[in-house]
């Protein structure tokens, strides 16, 4: 038989942020969980090592890391560091026998120069590409909502971001699709069939009417008006038939007891989410 | 001597949205600016007649006309009434000496289809055109920004727009520009190259970084990130030579004396905005 959470379902760690990596882990292995989103910072706090021993234990595998990219030169907190930031990313990805790095772009600079921050991203990509490769990491670029074009994703359509990876192996540069930043986009269907084999990384939240924050209005399956199983039907046509991050940005499920959220999850999941 | 804000500075009444109508028109009767875009409820408390005349008396032109729309049967406050109240928007249009009215296409309904929601957009304008032709009314497709997918607009890109109105006649149909709904658009260039002389409406504003609001997140030209002149060289490199109308949704700016706010505008509109 079948057993959609532990084959497709991944929680992403923003989903249930008021854990630890460790009770994360512990969390999904509990729930019947495979598959783990896990963010850098979080790792960094247990340490990469035994982060590893945690997933280990458990049986559970991560599904993606988030984040390196910042290319532009510009992150919300203006705080990433560069080339040495992106380094050490994909440095901690290998380490935590992960294989796919999420890329979160950068936002346009302070001169407005929308083209050269998109030629930023080409250029900080080709850079980086070698490095994540000789360390067996995909990067996986990852095109945001148009409304985070100014503070964190000057890629914002999936075309963009196939074109961004077309010049290096599918090995090399991937493409992550989330349901939230892509669901309006008139080229969808074209988009995911372009991404095809590339694909690396699929994400879904609901987008919740009307959005609670500019940032942070992401919702639970099946609360907002994304078709997320007609998404996940493209996605999967393509050949995708990895696991399903949800990945969920609200203060309201942020302040809900993880375990609930999770429970929530898997009762929408094969009836909301599946293709 | 070419003057600027008689030829091309607009203010549409949104921006000063604490006065009335006829306030409005004073006002930009008063600061030298020789356009006015006019808003269908605030028309109507003063009486469309009353309006024109207000209008004829201070020499100001109506540069545009806001709203007709809601193709999808999906409003914010689901309050439109369809047909009745999109004739009555192309009537009021008409008498008040205007000829170019905005349209709204509309949200996702409730069922999650955007497909069927854009195939309603199609088969509601082509209704509705007759109606305004016979009127000397131009019907201007607006692509809202992607964050507006859900609840205003499943037409969110100028390459959509063009398509939507490619199957009329430019005097029936055309294009209206927003820079705070198109910027991000890695397919800016092209659309208004392809919307060409189907533009009958400009509007300037700028995106904040932050956005304080998910809705009320614009800014006056020059405090956020548009390049505006890049998108006005490119606007009239069409041939556009018409109104350019500052359309500010900000609970700062409409807390602002008007008369300070218009201050503002013309101080930044001939270098921040004019290409």
């Amino acid at each position: 038989m079948t057993e959609p959470f532990t084959d497709r379902l991944s929680i992403n760690q923003i989903t249930v942020k008021s854990w630890t990596f460790e009770e994360t882990v512990r969390g999904c292995a509990r729930h019947g969980i495979g598959h783990v989103g896990a963010w850098l910072d979080s790792v960094a706090e247990i340490g990469v090592d035994k982060a590893a021993g945690v997933l280990a234990d458990h049986g559970v595998s991560v599904s993606s890391v988030c984040r390196a990219g910042f290319f532009t030169g510009n992150s919300p907190d203006r705080s990433w560091a560069g080339r040495a930031d992106n380094e050490r990313a994909i440095d901690m990805t290998a380490r935590l026998g992960a294989d796919v790095l999420y890329l979160v772009c950068g936002g346009v600079a302070d001169d407005r120069d929308l083209p050269a921050a998109r030629a930023a991203v080409r250029d900080g990509l080709a850079e980086l590409v070698p490095y994540a490769a000789e360390r067996g990491v995909r990067l996986a670029v990852e095109p945001l909502h148009p409304m985070m074009c100014a503070e964190r994703s000057v890629i914002v359509t999936l075309d963009q971001a196939v074109e961004l990876a077309e010049p290096f192996g599918p090995d090399e540069v991937g493409i992550a699709i989330d349901t939230y930043n892509v669901w309006w986009d008139p080229r969808l269907a074209e988009g995911i069939e372009r991404a095809g084999d590339r694909i690396i990384g699929y994400q879904v939240c609901d987008w919740l009417v009307p959005q609670p924050h500019p940032v942070f209005g992401r919702g639970v399956p099946g609360e907002g008006v994304i078709d997320l199983r007609g998404i996940t039907r493209a996605v999967d046509a393509t050949g995708y038939d990895g696991p399903i991050e949800v990945e969920i940005f609200n203060e309201k499920v942020w302040s809900s007891p993880p375990d609930e959220v999770i429970r929530v999850i898997k009762e929408r999941f094969a009836a909301g989410v599946l293709g």
